[in-house]
């Protein structure tokens, strides 16, 4: 643009902003698009033309999905981050120290900032919110959770006036693309993430997605804006799906439930509860039909109820829509010359529950040597502790041992934790294949 | 409050925030239990308490289900739309044109106003917005669609980059309960009208629930949003749910649909379509599984694509949740000094599609005295105006009459009345039991 807009008064005068765009990657690419094709959408609503001026990239020659003037490419972060004429930045490079200076550079000269990046918000969230407000800049980040869906607006402006109860996400579609696979198909972990690598649902090097550390980055925003409070990642318990198996999700079916892995948050008075876990979760639940790679927010408020917010967790042009609706709230802001005043502190002091005051209910599978007494003892153990028990099938296997599948009723995980150490000290048990979380339909 | 804040210098001086109730029903009562329980929350948020003055009701001295001081209490709706002391109207009381009034006066007073009231909005919106543009007030609408459901929020900012091709909407929890109980529970109409009017889903008259007009009005406030475009209640084609049968529905049923009654919602380049009808739709499309009095809205944007959110339609709590967010939206707006800014005049032109554009899949179930030769004069009508057919189902009757059950591939409405005319001529049709929309899970 040629003027530096930065109260309303100037608005009118105004031809055209500039956007810097760091990374041309899938998402960038789909950014690029977005403002292309919905130009004039953007102009209804913001008033003027919106240009892309600069674009950091790692290689200026590559072959991209989009086509970019070459001139607009530059390899060195100060041609974009110090360019006076750029409006707002718009952060989709991935990286967390590197980007974060850039971040941080961009808002010290003033410019907004919109970024897609959720290990950077995870991480350093509060920091840099805490810079936008002083250098009196928006830092708008709904595309860093769940992709496509408007899930960040709507906890904190749609359900502005409510106490929220409950959170429960599948906020991941790597993940939930592997585990539909695998419960509707019948085929095991390593063939499906072959398949899901094939098909672009899954990197090469799926860690982060398939260990459920990028499910916690959400949940650790997430939670903190629904209950305002500060989570960090390291307070998110963490399980991701790689050990599985065909047995696990079959028997959960047979006692009505289906494998997903869950973003949980639960809000107790002031202490939470926030975890990533595979978790067996009750068919009648809306999550459960939540398949592929969708993904969905469940939000239970004390005042609204059940909610949930369903859309595409990830792709080129889904995110693409999370961040330029982002710039449109900028620009809007912009407009009014009110940015960098929406963003609210945190309402209250961090608590987390300790284990006895987390509730749940689990199932368990194992494998016992059958003999007189063995499930006599076996149940004993859970009756010390206060563990009932709703669900038991047995069935004998060979060699006389017996697979015992259990589901609790709830529980705290202190006494849970209590019962698997005393199972294990059991000598007719001779292994316990697998524990879950189990998730009725109840509501809070 | 002490001082009436028109512009953000005066935010510090604020001591509290006035706001005049119009209606103490259902909705209003929860209104005045968020705001009470929440206060905390909503002094976070807007920086000081929040407290009802004044509410106007019909009856003084009626017994409610908040405690509210009777001396708040008036029957003069001069007393809270004039009182200098009130910033914000609450409007929970319904009706149209009285209520109209009341409203238009309130924005001349220059308070702003947040209302609940679809019949008002589905009406006269345009022009109460350009009211409230003009005195420079807010006026918001969340919970005049799908109650605790923040849709409008989410269709005008968080896919605010998006062009929205398709919305689909179960936004009646009345017919949407009833339907149910008949699909899951094989019972009648009438008998599960009457269990729904006794647990309170369902009016004493329950004819604008019913008769699809609740919904209609609704669509014509969603598609004006999604769209951008003057959609008025005349424009939305509407068909009730009085006249399914459960033969119907256990016919969609056999062919993998469920009934609903769908707000659809389509924009093909610059032309649209809107009703509300009565819908088989196939079971893979999310809307199918929403169940019992909840709402959804699908929605399909061309970047986005496939989204849905959901949610209680109604209610006391969850509806007064999106009043009171929306009041904290205009009290932010206020310590901001933005008020009367946010909303965006329609983008386009309204151009409604003439029934040769609207294309879509029908089911039909009639009945024919079987004799040589008939099913092949009716499948050569269908032939002969390019209805093909997906399905064909036919099942003998008494009297050598005979059922069948076809579902169409897509096809004009224009061409598919035809048929249905001349169907209606050939002698050895008996009669037309019904004639439903079909919608498959495909997305645009």
């Amino acid at each position: 643009m040629l003027l530096l807009v930065k109260n309303k008064e100037d608005w009118s005068k105004v031809h055209s902003l500039s956007i810097g765009l760091l990374g041309l990657g899938t998402v960038g690419s789909g950014v690029v698009k977005v403002i292309e094709n919905h130009q004039d959408k953007l102009i209804h609503q913001v008033g003027c033309p919106v240009k892309i001026k600069k674009v950091l990239v790692q290689d200026i020659e590559k072959e991209r999905e989009v086509q970019v003037d070459s001139t607009m490419l530059t390899v060195d972060p100060a041609e974009v981050l110090l360019d006076p004429e750029i409006d707002i930045i718009v952060e989709v490079m991935g990286g967390v120290e590197e980007t974060k200076k850039h971040l941080i550079q961009a808002l010290q000269q003033k410019k907004h900032v919109v970024t897609a990046n959720k290990d950077l918000m995870a991480l350093y969230g509060p920091e840099l919110l805490a810079a936008a407000a002083n250098y009196q800049c928006d830092l708008f980040y709904e595309a860093s959770v769940a992709g496509g869906i408007p899930i960040l607006r709507s906890l904190v402006e749609g359900l502005a006036s409510d106490r929220i109860a409950k959170m429960m996400g599948i906020v991941n579609g790597t993940t939930n693309f592997i585990l539909t696979k695998m419960s509707k198909e019948g085929r095991s972990y390593d063939d499906v993430l072959t398949e899901a690598q094939r098909l672009g649902f899954a990197e090469a090097n799926p860690a982060a997605d398939v260990e459920g550390l990028d499910a916690a980055r959400k949940m650790a925003i997430l939670s903190t804006l629904g209950f305002s409070m500060e989570i960090k990642l390291d307070d998110v318990k963490v399980k991701g799906i790689t050990e599985i198996t065909g047995e696990d999700i079959r028997y959960g079916k047979q006692f009505g439930y289906t494998m997903k892995l869950i973003g949980y948050a639960h809000r107790d008075q002031d202490a939470v509860e926030v975890s990533v876990l595979p978790t067996l979760i009750s068919n009648a639940h809306p999550l459960a039909s939540v398949n592929d790679e969708y993904n969905a927010i469940y939000v239970y408020g004390e005042a609204v109820g059940e909610t949930m917010f369903y859309g595409p967790g990830a792709g080129s042009l889904p995110t693409a829509t999370a961040v330029v609706s982002d710039l449109v709230g900028v620009m809007k802001n912009m407009r009014l010359g009110v940015n960098g005043k929406s963003s609210v502190n945190p309402q209250y002091q961090k608590h987390l529950k300790s284990d006895d005051e987390i509730y749940s209910k689990y199932f368990i599978r194992f494998c016992i040597h059958d003999g007189v007494g063995v499930m006599t003892k076996v149940t004993s153990i859970f009756a010390t502790y206060d563990v009932s028990l709703e669900k038991v099938l047995q069935h004998p296997l060979a060699e006389e041992k017996a697979e015992i599948i259990l589901v609790t009723h709830r529980a705290s995980r202190e006494n849970f934790r209590t019962v698997m150490t005393e199972l294990r000290e059991v000598p007719a048990v001779v292994k316990i294949e697998s524990v879950y979380r189990v998730e009725e339909g109840d509501t809070v």
